[in-house]
């Protein structure tokens, strides 16, 4: 309990004054919200480009630099919507991310930097077969996380 | 009904090959929950900063700076979801916007210009009152669209 507590607690600090302040009646269920947003947007990009790796639709260069690089910001965001608590309602988020609070960031910074590489080498790629390897990098970082600390 | 058609064939092309593959059964419902996830975040990112802007909560110069940085950024994603149809269904989205297309776009380019200039004027900001102007300029781009092209 009192481990729960510091991890609560450090959360909130690291998520700072404003995100705390940010939601209004219901914290918890905006935050829930938010973060499902930012996951919903995150295999919106991925999703096409998956199809341009596995050949199903041709590959479109620019169009996949440019949602790599979506990815990338996009990977960013999704923390500050784990606020404490929020493993309570309408969520697959299991409780085990704030339980293993540290490693849940280490597995959600490797999907950082694996789409941060991904957008490096879509800029210059002309063939699926260019980026291949490490889009299948960066989605081994989604299974990396989802499979410790999401339902379903 | 050939203006429309213009329009529509238009809209495809410059989302490109991939967005139209993008989606699964139904590719209408997809971009209306992708569009309204991207105003969620916009939203979740713009609502701590008019609490600072308006003093409701102090103001935190880094996290404002990265606020603003998220906004310009998202500010580019919701295009792609106006697909064309995408006035049926679930959606606030007016039929007005497929019909003014060239005017809509320009209204989205504005909140992209302006927001892009909250991120400057952010980062060296050190008091509310030094992003205010800027803020409200910004803020007046959500609503100068939201009139004419969004219910309620």
């Amino acid at each position: 309990m009192k481990k729960l507590l510091k991890v609560g607690i450090a959360g909130m600090l690291s998520l700072g004054l404003s995100q705390v302040a940010n939601a209004g009646g219901d914290m918890t269920e905006d935050a829930i919200e938010y973060r499902q947003a930012v996951m919903e947007i995150i295999v919106w990009n991925f999703r096409p480009m998956g199809k341009m790796v596995k050949g199903k639709i041709p590959y479109d260069a620019q169009a996949f630099a440019k949602k790599a690089e979506n990815l990338a910001f996009l990977s960013h965001l999704p923390l500050e919507g784990f606020i404490p608590g929020s493993d309570k309602g309408e969520t697959d988020a299991k409780s085990a991310i704030w339980n293993n609070w540290e490693d849940f960031k280490a597995k959600l910074e490797a999907f950082q930097q694996e789409s941060a590489k991904l957008a490096e080498v879509a800029k210059t790629a002309t063939t699926a077969k260019g980026v291949k390897s490490q889009f299948i990098e960066t989605a081994k970082t989604c299974k990396g996380c989802h499979k410790p600390y999401k339902r379903n």
